[in-house]
């Protein structure tokens, strides 16, 4: 027997049953108006999820392209830059400010820590001409979410632009766009938005609309401006070939996150995570981070010593059909990553540790075994979450 | 009752079922034994359609996004391009190179007119140091193929690069990238390949790959040589979450290319354009191109004097559920177009122009009625194509 696999990944995450069935619609048109129906729905989903009255660009990009776009489209050659990287993301978005010739000021934490307003900020009173921070909200490689609504205190009220990286926290964590006056915020379709990869999205404040005007960066599929003319109907929208399919399918998912609400699903996202960290406990593992910067999407824990944690990720892969992932780059074979956002269930956590129980075990791990299981069935006290 | 929606545009085009059904799959993970299957899949059938034994990579962009791909890794700043334009796609391509700081020199046809090889010649033979022609395969604005073979003669031996846009051509009319000496070629999903949009398609020739390799352009998300380097084993493939289920769908498609066969798939597409070609004339209408350059993918009529050619559009489309449409830019008002490309049959053809000229005469266009039918109904003599 084939099961479906049970993706506990950092993205892409499993899909709903009516996000599925819209994907299987036959193609649109996107020139019509059936599709600004959905391009509407699109628009009103998004700020609700962003907390923004400003217009959010989709692109069809995966959420790299759209990182890229908010590099391209807010800054000019030789604009100097804070890049806060706690991870593998990002130091990605350092790395595009340098492609594109910005002059980059790097803040690096050590994996598995979340960065610290107190840092920055000394580094902002230092460096006086910062035009903008880089930094990612939640740092898929190492389980690691930074307080965004903190560090926004340090911007909100100056010159500089915060950009963050949400492509996998969105949805998922809370974001509130406006109220903490971010500058930009950059997500993807695949994580905890619960649609299929292939979309980009990102905002961009007054603020960081008003800098885009002097950008000299060239960027033409990236162009935010055009897209933006689109959406306030003084161009076409959007400007290129939308991927339609997939945004019909992303505005289903809106749809449902409109309907469990957001409150909701924020909840849902921490009990998960809490649960999971009672189960890594319970078998007597350390959680990568500290627990109180513990990400609420991911749960990273380092893997015990003297086991092969892959062949443990291969059996959960080849022998229960469940994807949980390895560490990135200086984590490889030092940590495994459990991911519990968007379309993700208390039941669908319990699953891979019953599992996870049995691939420890078989690869020699010691442990009283069905501690995790009840652990978390204790902590989810039966709820239906 | 209200029927599927006929899609006789240039783009995006119908789906078949096989595609539909893999659209609706659940999502799996991009780093898998079975998304490599994928790949490999992606990678047989686009050579094939191609023609080529380069590498042809996939982007989760709209074709757009591959166009920008082609001059920002081929080029440098200030490098002299030729720029071929017999449209808005051909606009698009100049648009794009400027927007890069080339060095752009245009070359523009009437709308309507087909590029003329000897016009070309005696540009490269007056300027000396161009480094690359962009030229459209099919404009879809216009209903013109260009003879990219009879043009490439002019580059193959030479340093210059002949970079094509075939976003609305591969599948549907030849391409022999490597027997024709070609350096790029820039496909999309949703035309002739028979997949829903969100999918950009590239390939370089060996001359190309080296120009990229000097090439000053700054270019993170489009930077092709990461994506080679994916393919080739010697890094990240893709090196960015990719449009997993838009690129099942797309090898599935290609499935279905090769099980029909390129060689009956280009007459297919002769067959149908010549039917349409039949059709209007019968109708008492013009072409707007020469019929020697009249393209095999979508064709432009000439709107009848004194019909309001958006009515007729807007009656085929509410009350036939039919989708043609009209010029863009320049052309507005003064053409329709019918697409005929990719998962389209003769039926498909006869069914347009049977609302086609109800829709006519509703709008007061004067002519003898069931010809146009009768007319492809004997071009198309009852085969099933």
């Amino acid at each position: 027997m084939t099961t479906e696999k049970l993706l506990m990944t950092p993205g892409p995450t499993m899909l709903p049953p009516s996000v599925l069935e819209v994907m299987r619609r036959q193609i649109i048109h996107h020139r019509t108006k059936d599709f600004e129906q959905t391009l509407d729905a699109l628009q009103q989903g998004l700020k609700h999820v962003y907390g923004t009255k400003q217009v959010v660009i989709t692109l069809a990009s995966s959420g790299s392209g759209a990182m890229e776009a908010c590099v391209s489209n807010l800054f000019s050659v030789n604009d100097k830059v804070l890049a806060v990287s706690i991870g593998n993301f990002g130091d990605r978005f350092a790395k595009i400010a340098q492609c594109f010739g910005l002059d980059v000021i790097r803040l690096d934490y050590e994996w598995g820590k979340a960065a610290v307003k107190e840092d920055i900020k000394a580094i902002l009173d230092k460096e006086k001409d910062i035009k903008g921070i880089l930094i990612t909200h939640n740092e898929t490689s190492t389980g690691v979410s930074n307080d965004i609504k903190a560090i926004s205190e340090l911007t909100r009220d100056t010159d500089i632009l915060l950009c963050v990286d949400a492509i996998s926290a969105l949805g998922g964590l809370e974001m509130r766009f406006d109220e903490w006056g971010i500058d930009c915020v950059v997500a993807g379709s695949q994580k905890a938005l619960m649609a299929p990869p292939g979309l980009g999205f990102i905002a961009l404040s007054e603020k960081a609309w008003n800098a885009a005007k002097s950008s000299n960066i060239p960027k033409f599929y990236f162009d935010l401006k055009k897209y933006k003319a689109g959406i306030e109907g003084l161009g076409a929208n959007p400007p290129y070939t939308p991927a339609i399919t997939t945004m019909m399918a992303q505005a289903e998912a809106l749809k449902l996150i409109m309907e469990e609400g957001l409150e909701n699903i924020y909840e849902r996202h921490r009990r998960l995570a809490l649960a999971t960290q009672k189960g890594v406990k319970a078998l007597g593992l350390e959680l990568l981070p500290d627990e109180k910067d513990s990400s609420y999407i991911i749960t990273a824990v380092r893997a015990p010593e003297g086991i092969n944690i892959k062949n443990v990720i291969n059996r959960m892969n080849n022998e229960f059909d469940i994807m949980i992932t390895g560490g990135q780059g200086k984590l490889k074979g030092n940590i495994f990553r459990i991911g519990h956002c968007g379309y993700c269930s208390g039941t669908d956590i319990i699953k891979t540790f019953s599992a996870l129980e049995i691939c420890l075990e078989k690869e020699g791990y010691k442990f009283e075994s069905g501690m995790a299981v009840k652990a978390i069935q204790n902590e989810l006290r039966g709820e239906r979450i």
